[in-house]
């Protein structure tokens, strides 16, 4: 029996290759694939097309020991997924005098004669194990060829989901070798890509390639840099000491820019600190209209440290609610770092709260001026020792607001962690 | 100059193989490539490796016209798409001095000099033709391959998106037999999404099997319901009557429910209405904590009509900053139809608004109680005609503040769009 380390999954549906429907299954399924101790190394949705789908299994089988086939294993015209297997691994369809029976009583239990579409469902690779479905019409399939193993299940979630953990887990489970995926993430603020990868390459290259390889990925989302740390093994404490080796030494070298090794986000590192100093914070937005209170509400539990925010959109908001006067607008613009201080220092006093955050920009699309561009955002802390910035981001409206957002969390991270007021703070 | 009638994605990325990051770009493509007449016969998510990478190139080759892969044009190490399809293809990569000089004046703009990990991105294929990235460093690469067409897109759908409009979708439309797929959306809110089908499934089944077929798929996310109608042809004046008549009837038959037909979101229509009627509006939240603002503010010249907004995450700040008064607070509790109602008479009082809406509840996963369990949510809309409405909702802390925000909008669209207020608006 050969062991099980590396799959692919094939979504079979034309409809899923429409812009309006989703494969929710290939996502599940990796997730529960890795956490058995397979890797996957590929997936494809395929069309309910003979000579597409034949394609999609023969290329999948040339790279893997697991192949999973999910979807075409209905009953009607266009579901293929039963004879392209069987036509692609050489094996005739023999009709299974179970299963048929199976689906006569399904459908008697509903009072119904089984239509003769169903017929096909019964037919079976010769050789191939019968993965009964209790909530369908549709068996799923385990085949083994040579050194490698097919598995087709039909594509409803509600009937997938449990014949996968009741009859085909456990099949891979005893096939495994008690392999493991192990992973880490280091997540960084305020580098770019590039700076990450010169700092981190020479650190992670020579893992790669160590007694223990470690695979290392760098993802980029707007403010935020993640490299994601994975290495397969049996022994799995052995492995854990590994990433947590490499996560130090990556720690060390990138500094603070650093903000978790655990896969937290910025906000719930902010939120983490703020609770444990008791500290309560408010927030003032413009251009951001809400969106960095929207990213500090979604951890659950913020009432504790965060008071409250407003979104002063209208510069008569500026000046009524956070006491900002007209003399500092007319004299600066609403845009400027006199003002972002004032509304940090007017949310802060008027709520109450020990720190306060503060927004003001130009998101576009206009608004723009020579001066100040569109993408020019202002941010200002007050707290115990007061930062304000002037940032020019480029993008649209989406990205300005999104990398605006990025940019306070970041400030308002150095300002309340200690070990996180490192030279790139400046 | 052959064709390009049938296409298939690769999206390259380890990460897209693990069960945190999901593939967003080969959806958009397909949606894109769909309307300029370009049919998606596949579509494969294969990781940074070399072998697994070659083998899903000419695997996607062996059957359609057009090729597109998205990601792995970064400058790391783990960066192989250009390698890869350079050597499927046989053409050998050169150094593009025009995309080197662009690069390194990329970075000299930030006044940063060029780290040497990005010198290969300035490496193309012999014969390609270079297709310049407005928004990051990695440039897009359009390559002719006999009757074949490779397009190279970067990862990040803020590069990618403006890319394929201006660059690639011109020149695939350049070359398709004017075959193209019209798409229209019927949104709906305020109805589940059996009770929508149940109207118009009577309405779009006929039309599936009629001269000119429409395929309609319905699509659900929490609060909207979409209709989307879809067909195949030349003529598309033709085929634009056809569609806009389903649509018609599909109006008629779901009322006032209804809230766009024109793929319009539900902050767009109100955002219309309220600058039409010339009203500026003000906001108070609780539980969503700047997520109804941030979905508002997302609309383009929102100052016009928003005046701003206040998230009174604590009890203090409702008592405070809108004038709610400890004794109603006591009396029914912060989340409370009288509660909701004073918020939203105090944001609108205190902003000087024409209307003003509020939102209060427990969006959990703590705070619930027997009597107002976690879920239970109150929104409040002061305006000429004042509307009170307690709405409990299931699902974890986002998804209950995501259906509060969207119970909170749809509210706001029957408040202010006369034909809105439908029997469905009780």
């Amino acid at each position: 029996m050969a062991g099980l380390e590396v799959a692919a999954i094939i979504a079979v549906g034309s409809e899923l290759l429409t812009p309006s429907r989703r494969d929710t299954n290939s996502a599940w399924l990796t997730s529960r694939l890795n956490e058995l101790g397979v890797e996957v190394r590929s997936r494809t949705i395929a069309p309910d097309d003979l000579l597409d789908l034949a394609a999609a299994v023969r290329g999948a089988l040339g790279r893997v020991d697991l192949l999973i086939l999910t979807g075409g294993l209905g009953p009607t015209a266009d579901d293929l997924t039963r004879e392209v297997v069987a036509g692609v691994v050489g094996r005739p369809l023999v009709q299974d005098d179970r299963v048929l029976e199976g689906i006569r009583e399904r459908f008697a239990r509903r009072g119904v004669e089984m239509p003769a579409v169903n017929l096909k469902q019964a037919l079976v690779p010769a050789g191939a194990v019968v993965l009964p479905n209790g909530a369908g019409t549709a068996p799923g399939l385990w085949i083994e060829v040579g050194a490698q193993t097919l598995v087709l299940l039909p594509g409803p979630p509600r009937e997938l989901e449990p014949m996968f953990e009741a009859l085909v887990a456990p099949r891979i489970a005893a096939r495994t070798g008690g392999r493991r995926l192990r992973r880490r993430v280091v997540s960084v603020t305020g580098l770019s890509e590039s700076q990450v990868e010169q700092i981190a390459q020479p650190i992670y290259g020579p893992l790669a390639g160590g007694p223990q390889p470690i695979t290392t990925s760098i993802l980029a989302t707007p403010g935020r840099i993640e490299l994601h740390l994975s290495a397969w093994g049996s022994d799995v404490d052995a492995i854990d000491r590994t990433l947590e080796a490499a996560v130090l030494e990556l720690g060390t070298a990138i500094g603070p820019a650093v903000f978790s090794t655990d896969d937290s986000r910025l906000e719930q590192v902010i939120a983490a600190e703020l609770s444990r100093q008791k500290l309560q914070l408010a927030v003032a937005e413009s251009c951001t209209g809400g969106l960095l209170m929207g990213r500090l509400t979604d951890v659950p539990g913020s009432s504790a440290w965060l008071l409250g925010g407003l979104v002063a959109y209208d510069n008569r908001i500026k000046i009524e609610a956070l006491g900002v006067t007209d003399a500092l607008i007319a004299a600066h613009g609403a845009v400027s770092e006199p003002v972002a201080q004032a509304m940090a220092a007017g949310v802060r006093t008027r709520f109450g709260a020990d720190l306060a955050v503060a927004i003001t920009g130009i998101a576009g699309p206009t608004g723009g001026t020579p001066d100040k561009p569109v993408g020019t955002v202002v941010i200002a802390i007050d707290a115990a020792v007061p930062v304000v910035r002037t940032l020019r981001f480029a993008g649209t409206r989406p990205i300005v607001r999104e990398l605006a957002v990025a940019a306070a969390l970041e400030m308002l991270r150095r300002s309340v962690c200690p070990g996180a007021r490192g030279p790139a703070a400046g």
